[in-house]
């Protein structure tokens, strides 16, 4: 049985058909047009499905269902965007909408959530039943899988671990209108944030040399013997350790995996993050500790797991 | 069908037979004495367990089974105690000891899981799905039930929501070893710590001039307008009030319940946690704000949520 998914952002919407071993057998992009009504997006949509599905020599009855991973929160058991952001949707019927396209289930679910499914469907949680994924971008992503299926809480407003309070009103402020967040010291921007201050308070150093500070460059100027750069790195990763301690104590899941561009640095953030668990979390066992991994999806997370939302 | 609870506490094991609409219809309650061989104090559990059997008049094939909270982490799959520091037990496979009294099944877990599960069967979460059980007490337990079923995590490190740090490497020292857990803010004892210490900065307050400061003196000092205790307290809500925004955030369960000698207060506590959490979790739409309300079964929650865990 093949399924479709559907990665549905704010700049294109991507789109493809996976077998059952969630390998993607046909693929298209087209660009969202976000600002346009929804009626006209969701007919892009229904093109691209068409696309794949003809791309891949099958009709949509061969398929078990269409998912869609959509930036915001869902009610997923009616499939309803509740609130959308960057679509600028609010209580949209989304899967009914899609419905009258084809003739088989549609699936929404917020597309954290989807990553998160993808990596237990075919990355690096195939075959776990309670992992958390955590996406280090602009913000602190996050999506839970417990018992191998999404977990997405009341009303879909679950799994916003990023917004989980670190620094009890903290310096930091966050997006989300508190101050001291785990989002504010351990996104990608918050790195980048955290080296353009150490670049000012060290005019001597590398970093402060930089045209340009983003998540790569502290690492290449840490490579190249900046000790600034060394520094915010240090603390970086312990900010990052501490809140997946949170994760751990507070709900103890068989893996934890860190998703993002920074997280291909690997073991270079993953080790002192596994270290800083191992020594203090509450259960210390080594056999209650979690894997700590990368993320193996990348690009094709969106699609895998809006299309592992069709059962 | 009827089923038997066993709480097993360091000091008292507290043993009752439960009837359909978990209502408590024999009980006893016998000392521990913790020190003896795990033998002993389980040849005690089955006495108690005939004791209430006979009291209410019915053989143990009429029950279900036996369930058992046990004060410490717990495999529930195989109903093996893997470390109770009360008990000073490791690995002890309780379950299959207890099995060998009683031709039933026998179901162990922990204690402040069961007390969350005898919320969702007979208490304030009452057939709801997702909720969490906080337990303001020496340290701060929680449960969490998913889809009505005790949610344990890995090896049964799950749940310890009192150590999600707070504070990031703050001052206070928490029993965990770490500094900063919520644990060592919001804990009953924190807030006797708390009280202590802003008595001994403000010797003209009343709660200076107490001989004894407990969680209740607290209160009752604020009460009787001493500004200090109400400062304290104003402070403590608001430590109470962040943590459990940061269960919101990670989880959005239906409904967080409250329990512990503190949650005897009521609205006075929970007030300015709900104003709190609508005003500062991440989802600010009414309806994804969880129910934050006082746990209702008290001293009864060991029995029927271990007696609930018997299907």
């Amino acid at each position: 049985m093949y399924r479709v998914g559907i990665d549905l952002g704010g700049t294109n919407i991507a789109v493809g058909v996976v077998n059952e071993d969630y390998e993607i057998i046909s693929y298209t992009t087209v660009p969202t047009e976000a600002r346009r009504p929804a009626e006209q997006v969701i007919a892009t949509m229904a093109q691209a499905v068409n696309t794949v599905l003809e791309q891949a020599g099958i009709r949509v009855e061969d398929c078990a269902g269409i998912g869609v991973g959509a930036p915001g929160t869902c009610d997923e058991k009616n499939g309803v965007v509740y609130r959308s952001y960057s679509m600028d949707w609010t209580d949209l019927p989304l899967a009914n909408m899609l419905k009258e396209y084809f003739p088989v289930p549609v699936l929404v679910d917020n597309d954290a959530n989807c990553a998160a499914l993808a990596e237990v469907k075919a990355g690096a949680a195939k075959g776990r039943e309670n992992i958390v994924l955590v996406t280090l971008g602009t913000g602190i992503g996050s999506g839970i899988v417990l018992g191998g299926r999404i977990y997405s809480g009341l009303k879909g407003n679950g799994a916003e671990m990023g917004h989980m309070m670190l620094q009890f009103e903290g310096s930091r402020p966050c997006f989300c209108g508190r101050r001291g967040c785990w989002d504010a010291y351990a996104s990608a921007t918050a790195l980048v944030h955290q080296a353009e201050e150490a670049a000012r308070e060290h005019p001597e150093s590398l970093l402060s040399r930089l045209d340009k500070i983003d998540g790569k460059s502290v690492f290449d100027a840490a490579d190249r013997g900046d000790v600034t750069a060394q520094v915010v790195l240090e603390r970086y990763c312990r900010y990052l350790a501490v809140g997946i301690s949170n994760i751990v104590n507070a709900l103890a899941p068989e893996m934890i995996l860190v998703g993002g561009g920074i997280s291909r640095q690997g073991d270079r953030i993953l080790t002192p993050v596994r270290e800083y668990v191992a020594q203090n979390c509450f259960d210390k066992r080594p056999e209650a500790l979690p894997v700590i991994a990368p993320a193996q999806m990348g690009n094709e997370a969106g699609i895998v797991g809006a299309a592992a939302l069709a059962e």
